[in-house]
């Protein structure tokens, strides 16, 4: 069996994009590598992101508009000891849930299209609301035309569960009475995602 | 003044990289990158990873080893009104710290460097201890045998704090006062960063 399970279910994968506030953008020049952590949106099927118009990130999609975006969302690591009595640390290993989507850079130039996706990283970003909305063009348009906008077009995307979907029987319960046993906020929201079926 | 700070001392930078478990490591092969989560540890100037000795990751590192390697701690999120009365949505920001090592990757062969690795590792992830300690090769030395090791191996290194940095005194002030008055656990730690001289 597979250690780690692939989620295909896309309302699945787009919740836990919501969730996260930050991914990493790898692109690359010259087969040279670049990663950079962003705040991010997920909108219309696409990955918005936002910057300044100049510097090391630009230079590189605009050179190879070729990228891929990684999100993780943390859960339990569960020690060694959760899993045996033995005492081999081999068993220690680190649930969480993965996405990357791969795809290509383009610069969004269409004024609304930046101020919709500016308006639905606010949203994300800001939920409480307390500030006047991106639609108010007198309020904004100067600083949205200031700002680069740009979206990873995804081409491909593949989403990861990791929440001891491999164990037997016997260690998975012995795994969860030990998070249990532990319960903390992150433990307890792990046992919510081994028992979700 | 420069909106995120470069951070150039090598203890503070160590102690985040020490501090966060996962980061996301970016490869490419003809242009194409690929990003990936991983747990690993940070040893004697390079930075380590097992997993599987078969995968998309060893087919792309093999054929090309340069990588970057990114870690991001999250701080706070600031709410636009934090910084000003006026309802615009533009001073909303996102602080942090974060870490990007550029270099090559390369496969860990010496059986003994592979041991130290994985000890650290699990040093680092089961601080508590509670296995027998990887050195018992009678007892480890088939799974090292069969776990693949490889190392970041870093020709630069660039770690970047964001914490109101180039804010006006009196913003400043003001951020600090909404973090302390709405008081969560990360913004209390957010707080000590921003205060720290």
């Amino acid at each position: 069996m597979k250690q780690i399970f692939e989620v295909k279910d896309k309302e699945i994968i787009q919740n836990l994009i919501d969730e996260v506030d930050f991914g990493v953008l790898a692109i690359c020049k010259e087969n040279i590598p670049y990663s950079v952590p962003l705040n991010f949106v997920f909108l219309d099927d696409n990955i918005y992101f936002h910057g300044a118009k100049k510097g090391k990130k630009v230079d590189i999609f605009t050179s190879n508009p070729k990228a891929s975006f990684c999100v993780v969302k943390e859960y339990s690591f569960i020690p060694s000891y959760f899993s045996t009595d033995e005492g081999k640390a081999c068993p220690a290993t680190q649930f969480f849930k993965s996405v990357i989507c791969s795809g290509e850079i383009k610069i969004v130039e269409n004024f609304d299209e930046k101020t919709k996706a500016l308006q639905c990283l606010m949203k994300k970003m800001q939920k409480e609301g307390g500030y006047v909305p991106l639609s108010q063009k007198e309020v904004y348009e100067k600083m949205i035309n200031a700002t680069l906008v740009y979206k990873l077009v995804i081409s491909d995307i593949s989403c990861k569960f990791k929440f001891g979907q491999n164990f037997s029987d016997e260690r998975f319960t012995r795994v969860v009475e030990h998070l249990r046993a532990r319960g903390n906020k992150m433990d307890k929201l792990t046992i919510e995602e081994m028992v979700r079926k």
